[in-house]
């Protein structure tokens, strides 16, 4: 049986973009050996993170190896089991890569899907990675609590869109920085924002932060670092945490790029901060899915998902999203 | 009678030189005022906060006034008391600042020193703020735990001296960063350093932390902030602590400065970093003087002072601080 798969053909430097990827075709067996299972890829991921991933750095994964099938959280169905714990008809998700079909120990599955739940895919987005991530990363790191003042930067995109509605549900004030009117729109009337900014429109972003904030940040969940963050520094309020969830702005870490140094607002304000790593919290995952899912049964859990048809769109996809034009979870559908 | 003091009479762009201090004579009362104390200050600390206390910028105290006595630490002999809490003859350490007599209520007393235990010089350095700092930052904001590898930037100097100790006594491996062989030598023979290192004279610095720790750094105690800790953050180890506690190698935070941004060493490590100011301690200063004040009367604190004669000097003498010249805590012998 024929799979067609993306591959990494090479590194790029800074964003990845579609050059970085070739298509090619390969034989897969329609018969998984003992203990595998076989899987048709029905929803591709497309993350912030794949950035680090193709990067040759190592990271908190190795990295995809050249001519190795781009890695990716998917949602799949099983059409042939050779596993008795795993029948055909089983939608799972794992990182079954950028692939149409995918041959696996039925043990690297992550998560079984439940599609009466909800629709399949958002096991990808809001009761997926991006929706624990947003959870975690403001619960567990962040020590988010009533009464804060929570900043999230790109506020709409598939963490930022379920992170206004934790620190909403937590009984904080939630401020978005996104990108676009369209977005600001999205952040307050679906995803839970007190106020919403368009940093690209904006005069001074420190001030209009303050204009909405006038006692500060308690809490900045930092998606971009780079001039975004430049601006909410001196925003933040003494004993502020700033939770390093990913650095979307930077093109290049290599050379090092450059920025104001922020030691003395850490230092006068006290504040504290430090990086979010979802997989350090796996044994909270089904935990936290959980609640997630309640939310989303009980209605109170809004989501967008930009959904691009076709395996061979995925590297263009990944690209646009550096660039900031999807709303909510970036998804292939295959 | 004469009290001659040393004012405040600009604000420095950056370091405080001499010329931003002007002495000047006033009357004091040989009798105290209802609840008040009349002290003789004995000696005057000097100390690399003060650079903020004399900036405009508020802070976690407010700035000193242009005009206004210079805040300092000292430690002084109560010469008359109209209090009766407080007794002519006792050795008392508080904010009475440059110059040789204070008048002041006698519940600003921050100490009564024990004449007995120690050189009351000591209440300034090792058994005052400088080892209060050195055993809180590293305890209880870098939770010091025994295995860690410490490096303390500004090893030989007021809390550095003291800090290499403190984390040697916790069963961490230490190492100090500092500005000349003399103060290597003293690092390594008198404060329990492990390794030391010149940073003026190594070749590049981050590869000599990675020589003396391959497994890198697990507790940064970050007195300096600039080029010393670009060359750290990338020696830094997975979930590594950094203590911001000063800033002593930016000459002016006006503008802000620019340095290589950190925040993919933050995210993919997963750093937290934090910042410490003294005060927010104030709690735990009695229990803390108690426990470095048990290591000194066992001969298991070691400590350095360069002292300095005549309140005049004192600008001259911070100064200097910043330029690294003193060993061990800078003081002033009146």
């Amino acid at each position: 049986m024929k799979n067609t798969q993306i591959l990494l053909s090479s590194r790029p430097e800074g964003i990845p973009t579609e050059s970085n990827f070739r298509l090619a075709d390969s034989e897969i067996s329609e018969k998984p050996t003992e203990g595998n299972v076989l899987l048709k890829n029905l929803y591709l991921s497309i993350d912030p993170a794949m950035r680090g991933w193709v990067s040759e750095e190592p990271n908190y994964l190795p990295p995809v190896a050249i001519d190795e099938v781009m890695r990716s959280v998917t949602v799949a169905e099983v059409i042939a089991s050779n596993s008795p714990d795993v029948k055909v008809g089983e939608i799972v998700s794992g990182l079954f890569g950028w692939q149409n079909y995918c041959e696996t120990p039925a043990n690297t599955i992550l998560k079984r899907i439940d599609p009466e739940l909800a629709p399949v895919s958002t096991a990808l987005g809001p009761l997926g990675n991006n929706g624990i991530t947003a959870y975690l990363a403001l619960t567990e790191k962040g020590q988010l609590k009533a009464g804060d003042t929570v900043l999230v930067s790109t506020a709409a995109g598939g963490v930022g869109s379920i992170a206004g509605q934790v620190a909403k549900a937590f009984g904080a004030t939630v401020i978005g920085l996104t990108g676009s009117d369209e977005k600001v729109e999205l952040c307050l009337n679906r995803f839970s924002y007190d106020h919403a900014i368009n940093y690209k429109t904006c005069q001074n972003l420190t001030e209009e932060i303050l204009e909405v904030a006038p006692q500060g940040i308690d809490l900045y969940l930092d998606n971009t670092s780079g001039s975004i963050s430049d601006a909410v520094y001196p925003a933040l309020a003494l004993n502020a945490r700033v939770v390093q969830n990913g650095t979307a702005a930077i093109a290049s870490w290599e050379p090092t790029p450059g920025g104001p140094r922020r030691d003395r607002h850490i230092l006068t304000k006290r504040l504290t901060i430090s990086g979010f790593v979802l997989i350090d919290y796996f044994l909270k995952f089904a935990e936290t899915t959980a609640t997630l899912a309640q939310w989303y049964t009980d209605g109170k859990l809004n989501y967008e998902e930009t959904i691009t048809e076709g395996l061979e769109n995925a590297p263009k996809a990944l690209e646009a999203l550096y660039e900031g034009s999807n709303l909510g979870k970036q998804i292939i559908k295959l």
